[in-house]
C-alpha cells in the first residue's frame, strides 16, 4: 500500500489520519504541536520531527490546515517544498483560496511532483467517521491514483477538473452552508416571534422538499441551546471572507452572502467566535429581542 | 364519509379535489370559471353554481385560492359566510397572512362553525400526487376530525397550534424556500464564473449534509434551462411580500429575505413572473453577466 | 385673509399653526386631546370642539397627523368629510401612502371640495421656525391659491404634479434620510474601530462634496451621545414601512433601503423607538461592539 | 521654497502638480508613460527619467497612483525607496489600504525619512481647481511642514492622527460617497416609477437638510444621461473592495455598503466600468426596468 505522510492533526486531521490507519495505510504524522501526534502513534502511526522528514519516503503527502496562512507557512517556509521530489503526490485537504491552490500546484510542478487541491465537506464528526465529502482539482489520473486513500476518509469523492477547481467547489459549497444557517436562523426567530413552538417547526422542516440534514442537526441543537463546537463560528467567518474575496476576484454578485457575512461579523463581535457556527443565529436573536426555544425577552 | 365542498380549482385545487374523490369522499366543487369543474365532474364530483350552494349540505368546506384578496372575496362577498352554519368545519388551504386567518376564524365562529387555517407546502406535482405537507392552525379536536380528509391529499399533516398558527408556519417555510432558491442561484452563478461544470456541482449538492431535494429538482431544470412553471415566480413574489409584511408586524429582522425579495423583484421586472420561481436565478445571471449551463456572455 | 382650520396639534402641528397665526391668518384649531389647543388659543386661535365645527366656516382645512390610521379616522370617521363643502380647500400635511392621498382626493371631490397632499420635510425645529420644505400634489391652481399660507410655514414649497405626487415625493425624500443616517452610522462605527477621533471625522464631513447638513446636526449630537427626540425612531420605522410598501406596489428595487429597514427594526427591538431617529446608529454599534464617541466596549 | 518631486501624472496628478507649479514650487515630475509629462514641463516642471532621479534633490516626494499595486511597485520595485534619504518627506496622496500606509511609513523610517499618508477627496475637477480636501496621517510636525504645499492643491487639509489615519479616513469618506450614489439611484428610480418628474425631484433635493452637493452634480448629469467620466466606476469598485477589506480586518459591520458593492459589481458586469461612478445607477435601472429621465421601458 502507498505510504502516506499526514501533516496537521487538528480537529479534522485527527479523524482523517486515524481512518487512513484503519484502512491499513502506513502513515507518518507530523503536527506543529507534537503532543497531538500521540493518539495516532498509539494507533500505529510513525511520528516525524519535521514536515520534510515526514515527506521523505512518502508516496503521498497530505495536509489539512486551518487557513491560507498556515498552508503558506507549511509549504513555503517549513522546508516541505524543498523536500518534495519527483514522483510524489501532494494533496492539500485544507479550505483555501483557489489562487493559493494554483500557487501550490505550480511550486510542486517545478519539483516534478503532482498536486491535488482536495478540500473536504463535513466537520469533526464526519472526519472521525470517514463520512466526509471530498472535492478534487488536479489531473484526473492523479485523482484516480489517490482515490482509494481519499475513499478511506470519505463517503464520496468528486472530481471537479484541473487544479484549483476543488478549492473553488469548496467555497461554492460553503456559501450554501452559510445560507442555510442564516435561513434557519431567520425562520426560527420569525417563528418564535409568531408564537410557534420551535420543535413543531423543526418537525415540518424534517419533511418537505426544502428539508436538509443541516436543518435537523443544527435545529435540534438550537432548541436545546447547544452551541458546542463542531465547526467554529470564527472559521465560518474566515470562510465567508474567502468566499467574498473569491466573488470579488470573479466579480460575481452575491447579495445574500454579503448580508449573511454581516450577521456572522456581529456574532463574532459578541464573543461567540469559538462556539459552533450555528451561533450566528444568536446575532439574529439579539437584534430580534427573542431567544429561540427560550423565554421571550 | 364526510361530505366535502371544494372551492377553487386552480393549479393546486385540481389535484387536491381529485385526491379527495379518489379516497372516496363525496365532493361538490365550485370554481369562479366554471369550465375548470369538468375534469372533476368526470371523476365523480357534483358541481355547484355558487360557493353558498356548494356549502349547503357539506360537512367540510375547503378552499384553496391564490391570495388574500381572492380569499376575502370568497368569504366575505360571495355569500359563502352567510351560507355556513353551525356544526360545519371550514378549512382554508390557501397561503394568506395570519391576520386574515384570524379574521376568518372569528367570522365563522360567529356563525357557530369551526375553522382551520391549513396551508400546504408543495406545488403542482405534490398536489397531483397527494404528496403535500399540510400545516394546521385551529382547535386540536377539529384538526383530528378533518385529518383523514387532509391525509387523502398529503404526505404529512402537522398541527401547529391555535388559529393562524398554520398560516404563520406556511410563511416561515416559504422564507426557507426563497433562501434556498437564492442560495442555489448565487452558488451556481459563482461556480459558473469559476469555470466549474454545473452538473459536477449538482453532483456534490446531491450528497453532503447541506443537500436538499429542492437543489436536485431546481438544479437539474436550471442546467437544462427549463423554467416551465411548477410554482410561478409572481406567486413567490407575492409570498415574499407576505413574509416581509408578517416580519414587519412582528418587528422580526429578516436581512437575508429582504435582499432576496429585491432579487425576485428584479426578475419580475424582466418579465419572468409567469415562469417558474427558479427564474429568480436569471436575475442573478443578468447582474453577473453569465448564464448557468450556457455560454459565458 | 383666508380663514384656516388647523387639525392635529402634535409636535409638528403646534409650530405650523403658530406660524399661520404669526402671519396674520385667522386660525381655528382642534386636537383630539383638547389640552394641546391652549398655547395656540393664547396666540389668538379660536378653538373648535370637533373637526367638523372647525371646518365649518374655513376657507382652507389643514391637518397634520402621525400616520395613515390617524388620517383615515379623521377624514372618514370624525364627521370631517361630511362637513366639508364645495369651494373649500383641504390640505393634508401628513406623511401617508400615496394611495391614501388618492382616496382623500376622491372623497373630497365628491363633495365639490379641492384637495392637496402636501407633506412636509423637516422636524420639530423646522416646524417651529417656519423652515419646512413642503411638497405638493394636486391641481396647480389650487396649489397657487394655498401657496401664501404654505409659505407662512416653510422655507420652500414645491409643486410636484397631480394628487398623490406630493405624498410620493415625501417617501422618496424619506428614503434619502434613512440612507444618510445609516451611512453616517456605518461611517462613524468604522472610523471608531479604526481609531479615528469622531470629531475629526465630522470635521471632514463638514466640507467635501458629499457633505450634508444632516451629517453636521446628527453627527454632533451623536458624539455627545444625545439622542433626544427631534424625529422619533419609531416614526422613522413607520416611514421605512411606507417606503417599502410603496416600492412593493411599484415593484421598484430598493436593496439599500431594505437592509436599512432591518437596522431600524433591530434598534426598535432594543427599546429605542422613542429616541431620536439617529438612534438607529446604536443598533450598528451594538453589532460592532463599539460606541462612537465613547469607550470601546 | 521647498523642492518637490511629483510622481504619477494620471487624471488626479496632472491637476495637482500643475497647482504646485502655479504656487511657485520647483517641481520635478515623473510618470510611467513619459508622454504625460509634457504639459507640466510646458508649465515649468523639470522631467526626470526615473522615480529615483526625481527624488534625488527633492525636499518633498509626492505621488498619486491608482491603487495599492501601483504604489507597491513604485515604492518597493522602482528604486524609489533606495533613493530616499534622511531628512526628506514622502507624501502618498493615493487611496490605499491603511496597512500599506503602515508599510510605507516603516520602510521610509528605516531610511531616516518622514512619511505622510495624505489621500485626497475630490476628483478630476477638484484636482484641476485646487479644490481637493486632503486627510493626513503621520507626525503632526511633518504635516505642518508640508501643509503649505498641500494647501496649494486643496480647499482644506485635515490632520487625522498618526500614520494610516489619513488612509483610514479616506475609506470612511468613500463609504459615504458610495452610499450617496446608491441613495440617489434608489430615490430617482423609485420617483421615476412613481411618475415624478426627475427635475422636480432634484429641485427638492437642492434644499432640505438632507441635501448634498453630490446630489446636485450627479443628479443633473443623470437626467441628462451624462455618464462621462469624472471618477471612473471601476475605481469606485476598487474602493468598495478596499472598504470591505478594511471593515473585514476590523470586523466592522457594514450591511449597507455590502449591498451597495453588489450593485456596483452588477454595473461593471454590464461593461460600464469606464463610465462615471454614477453609472451604478444604471444597474438599479436595469433591475427596475425604467430609465430615469428617459422613456419607461
Amino acid at each position: 500500500m502507498k505510504k502516506i505522510a499526514f501533516l496537521g492533526l487538528g480537529t479534522m486531521g485527527q479523524g482523517m489520519a486515524a481512518n487512513l490507519l484503519k484502512a491499513g495505510y502506513p502513515v507518518t504524522v507530523w503536527n506543529r504541536m507534537a503532543g497531538r501526534c500521540a493518539p495516532l502513534v498509539a494507533q500505529g502511526a510513525r511520528q516525524a520531527a519535521t514536515p520534510a522528514q515526514a515527506a521523505t519516503d512518502a508516496d503521498i503527502v497530505m495536509y489539512c490546515l486551518s487557513d491560507d496562512k498556515a498552508v503558506m507557512e507549511l509549504v513555503f517556509e517549513s522546508g516541505l517544498l524543498e523536500a518534495v521530489r519527483s514522483g510524489q503526490i501532494v494533496v492539500d485537504l485544507s479550505t483555501v483560496h483557489p489562487d493559493l491552490s494554483r500557487r501550490e500546484a505550480a511550486a510542486y510542478a517545478e519539483k516534478g511532483a503532482e498536486f491535488l487541491d482536495a478540500p473536504v465537506f463535513g466537520s469533526k464528526n464526519e472526519a472521525a467517521q470517514a463520512g466526509l465529502w471530498i472535492v478534487v482539482g488536479g489531473k484526473r489520473e492523479v485523482y484516480e491514483a489517490v482515490k482509494p486513500a481519499l475513499e478511506a476518509m470519505s463517503e464520496t469523492t468528486h472530481y471537479m477538473g484541473g487544479n484549483a477547481k476543488g478549492a473553488a467547489m469548496k467555497l461554492v459549497g460553503n456559501l450554501l452552508v452559510a445560507f442555510q444557517l442564516e435561513a434557519l436562523g431567520e425562520a426560527m426567530v420569525l417563528a418564535t416571534k409568531a408564537g410557534l413552538d420551535p420543535r413543531d417547526v423543526l418537525g415540518v422542516l424534517h419533511v418537505t422538499d426544502f428539508k436538509s440534514p443541516i436543518f435537523d442537526g443544527v435545529g435540534d441543537a438550537l432548541v436545546r441551546r447547544d452551541f458546542s463546537m463542531n465547526f467554529a463560528l470564527k472559521l465560518m467567518l474566515k470562510d465567508a471572507h474567502l468566499i467574498a474575496r473569491f466573488a470579488q476576484d470573479l466579480n460575481a454578485p452575491i447579495p445574500g452572502l454579503a448580508v449573511i457575512r454581516e450577521t456572522i461579523k456581529g456574532a463574532v463581535n459578541q464573543g461567540w467566535g469559538e462556539e459552533n457556527a450555528s451561533a450566528l443565529i444568536k446575532a439574529l436573536e439579539l437584534n430580534a429581542g427573542v431567544t429561540v426555544g427560550g423565554e421571550v425577552r
